[in-house]
């Protein structure tokens, strides 16, 4: 478990800046219909919300408080449009460009099963998850609590793969991958290829992932082969791998020079700004989420540490007043994954506003969360809080 | 976790008993035409081996060497037909007799919810898996490795709910449950009842199972509501759950009874014989099951301790003359869970017989296993193990 002083960057509501009160103008396309895209037509439906093509949610009240996410019920981010389904149907033969290491090759799908295999527990949460709990209406998706969820990550550790190939070239200070989706014709590629950088030390716990909840990857989740780096927020979380790279210097790709960083509302990104990698501490509950029968009631939820596991999760009834601790439901998988909990409570009718409080690592969430230019980390225990009718 | 002293009945090569060389001459019904059943239609059809409507066993192949079996995945075996699918159109209402406490009452399943929550992660084994690798030809369904898999199960611990109930009556020495399954009509009910029995100890691990993996429990698993004992061979597991008792006495069903009873080969089921309770470590290889590319090839399974945690496997290319220890590819999910495992292994062209040996709990996975009449408990390690051709 890597030690919290290796946490190159920790969302937190003791930020350098303060809002600014300029809210962004940019809209984005939505779905007309709300139906699911062809490539994600296997999602259960009723359990999510349809955004666009390239965003799905799932939906609050079909969370449940699960120790593992059904992958029917996963939610969908994707920044460009997946690849054909012609890449999932001979996975083996899926190749993978290896740079920046003392030997560098490529490597066929097959041939990497072949250097070990892990299966890692971690939660996977797209930066704008809670988005829509900042009142500055960040652009983007309007992510409620609905882009995250636990899965169990199958595939070869990065460390076996970069030591087979002899380890890092010389200067190598970070871990450059890129997708392999198909680029819009006549703008420039560096606007919108999928390349994320991530601290070098990242290659210690990530791995290439084919296999999800012990089903093949698919399509929709970055099938064949896809980074995961447990505890990084989800688009450092590369999928397609087609490019592995030890690098000197950050992506110069926009998602990463200027995208996916953490600013004032108001101000343009640059490579100064802390680039969403490691996640923090956070819950939120799922049950009850409106109306209720007065008496004994179960109240649940799920709780993750970014890159901790859970140590505790408080439930309050009355806005934050009080609090209780609830119990911890389901195993404890690890420093990258959720855990969920259940705090049973004696309700009388009336108005309860029900919030949860975790902490991982030392840290316990915060009230509020700083609003920041693309709504990005809201970790806020108040603004996730559910205000519950008991009759 | 539970202490080895509290096992109850330990699957071992040193029975008291020794083949008598009768081989049973019953036979079982197999399903005409090997397609799934309309109840488990939603099952992974390629990933499974339909034995007969009420037996579907995952393929060896399929299994690959997931920590958690994914649910389209995962065996079936009903000792009757599952009931209506309407059972599930309201799951809340589902109502359960609560018996042999001090406060008797039937409850509902929405009820039953507000008691607490728990997830435990669990294998699931048919008694009989295996029951192919016996040479003697026991009668029933001939599973080879794939009644068996690995399961997060949510539900409502038991000892909350018989703590709700002022605790265990007088005298209770058995935790015994009756599924709702619908009976024939014309034989005595007790020949064919789903009533199974188990130490009352049991109560304080067991749960009534409404979530199989995060999602509402299948019928074809027993839903609405199932009894899971973790480390208990699935029969224990009371699908369709009607009635909890307390009771003094184990049974008078005769699968309690005379059936599911570990006996010599040729005697008929009686009382005084081992139950077909706790479960005991086991391992099986599933990749690579036939021809391999020489060169470094990479040797999976699962291997599962029945009631502690796996702590090594090892792996055997030679048979069983040499042994190397293999690697835990899966995070520990605790002592009823089971565990995947790996070995990197150099093989040049030739024929192997690969074999893993697990140890967990201070046992180790014997060589081989005693016959017995109903071909219960194979967790030999030699009959388990793999011929594979290296090219």
């Amino acid at each position: 478990m890597p030690s919290l002083s290796r946490r190159t960057f920790l969302v937190s509501t003791t930020g350098a800046f303060a809002a600014t009160g300029v809210a962004s103008t940019t809209t984005i396309a939505f779905g007309q219909d709300g139906s699911l895209p062809a490539y994600a037509a296997w999602k259960d439906g009723e359990a999510m919300i349809v955004h666009s093509n390239n965003t799905i949610e799932t939906r609050r009240d079909a969370i449940g408080a699960p120790s593992v996410t059904p992958t029917r019920e996963l939610f969908v981010r994707n920044n460009l449009p997946p690849p054909s389904e012609e890449i999932v149907a001979d996975r083996d033969a899926w190749t993978v460009a290896f740079e920046g290491v003392a030997n560098p090759r490529e490597m066929t799908l097959g041939e990497l099963r072949g250097l070990g295999v892990v299966t890692v527990p971690a939660v996977l949460q797209c930066s704008g998850n809670g988005r829509a709990f900042f009142d500055h209406e960040a652009s983007g998706t309007q992510w409620s609590v609905g882009a995250a969820g636990d899965i169990l990550w199958t595939g070869v550790p990065l460390r076996a793969v970069i030591d087979a190939m002899g380890g890092p070239a010389e200067g190598a200070r970070f871990l450059t991958v890129t997708g392999g989706e198909e680029l819009p014709a006549g703008i420039d590629p560096l606007t919108v290829l999928v390349e994320r950088s991530v601290p070098i030390e990242a290659v210690d716990e990530a791995l290439l992932a084919y296999g999800m909840n012990g089903e093949d990857l698919s399509l929709a989740h970055g099938g064949p082969l896809r980074l995961v780096v447990p505890g990084y927020f989800g688009v450092n979380n590369v999928k397609y791998v087609k490019r592995v790279a030890l690098t000197p210097e950050e992506s110069p790709a926009a998602i990463q020079q200027t995208g996916y960083r953490l600013r004032p509302v108001g101000e343009k990104g640059a490579p100064t700004q802390p680039s969403m990698w490691q996640m923090s501490v956070k819950s939120w509950v799922t049950e009850p989420l409106a109306d209720a029968s007065s008496g004994r009631i179960l109240i649940q939820g799920v709780a993750m540490g970014g890159m901790a596991s859970v140590e505790g999760v408080e439930v309050s009834t009355d806005g934050g007043e009080t609090w209780q601790e609830a119990t911890l439901t389901g195993p404890d998988l690890g420093a990258y994954a959720w855990r969920p909990f259940a705090l049973s409570a004696e309700l009388q009718p009336g108005t309860y506003l029900v919030a949860s409080r975790a902490t991982a690592g030392g840290e316990t969430q915060p009230e509020t969360f700083e609003p920041n230019e693309r709504g990005y980390g809201h970790n806020g225990w108040r603004a996730h809080a559910v205000e519950i009718t008991v009759v």
